[in-house]
């Protein structure tokens, strides 16, 4: 085997907790909501078990990504404009502007939904993750998202 | 805080449900799978935890996208074409046909597996939120679909 | 409708088992982690419900992809490194070298996280799927990867 893994440890399942976070977005941008996760899983009362992140729209993400240099998130936005262009002739629907359907193409290349372990009432995340949610409208918009618990 | 938590509601996990979807797709094209996914839910007899749709095949995605203009599937179709070119001189493998690298590159740039919460026995997606299976191959093909309820 | 959904099958939740699997990757590689996640389950002693994998870093992805012809995999590197130029300038971000940033589009574009459904104490993968951690830096990385399961 490639990998080394680790003797297992189990639990009861005992609790599903579940809340709605509003994030208020500014424009095509990166709004960070690690500590809000944080605090619902503690505020759960749950000790192990999976978070599981929903977001309710189809032109933003939900990213895990970098948390400690800024230029990260600079260059995933360069990245992701340059990648899906503003107003391209190829798009049909531009109901909403030029930034319309580039926010549904750049939400299907990442994610709206995410899976994050918790041991002992505190998410597993890696060192340089953070939990991201990412505008990909040029407009504020106030997003929907789900936090699930189970554990 | 950036975010706005809302209060935390807990229920006992009770059950875990699943079922077998079987989708005959139509080539290169989306197969809405909400209605199947709104019914599995319901007859499980689960009120409250996370749905996750898994897909079986490597050249088949399942997206989250808006459910109200048509236009936007034509639109991320359009883009994916012209992201991974058919019959691209880059590839090695394509014992299937100019279009089989592609859904593989197709597939890997999307998912195919979701999580969704839910919630009084109804999955809690966004108003223009649907669920799709994406036919990434020129042919039509019958694909497995996992749907699987823990709440 | 358009699919045909089986009967549903249901259990009581019993258990929640997690461990840590260590990979050490070779630079920019597929390294297959499906024999130790079969492991894992087989020994968690859970027989029905679903597998979670999460990726604790953010320049190397989880990915669900053909398990037959490794060509799949070649071209796969191939498109990436394509659409991510190592170096290009418009990236800010190169504090660790010319493949630092495209590591993290990489991730970005594909997932951290996966999850699987699990009956009678296997993995319910399609035939052809295996999973993969997809190391996106060119050096070989000790990589902490958290499987986790509810059944």
């Amino acid at each position: 085997m490639r990998g080394s893994l680790s003797s297992i440890v189990t639990f009861a399942p005992e609790i599903i907790a579940t809340a709605t976070l509003v994030v208020d977005s500014r424009g095509r941008s990166f709004t960070e909501i690690t500590d809000e996760a944080t605090r619902f899983v503690a505020e759960s009362g749950a000790k192990d078990g999976a978070l599981f992140v929903f977001m309710r729209h189809t032109s933003a993400s939900l990213l895990i990504q970098e948390n400690a240099d800024p230029d990260v998130r600079r260059d995933l936005e360069a990245f992701f404009s340059r990648l899906v262009p503003d107003g391209d002739r190829l798009f049909v629907h531009n109901a909403e502007g030029d930034d319309d359907m580039p926010a549904h193409i750049r939400t299907a290349l990442t994610a709206v939904n995410l899976s994050i372990p918790v041991r002992e009432g505190r998410m597993v995340l890696g060192t340089w993750q953070g939990i991201y949610l990412w505008e990909h409208r040029k407009a504020s918009h106030s997003r929907s998202v789900i936090l699930h618990l189970i554990g």
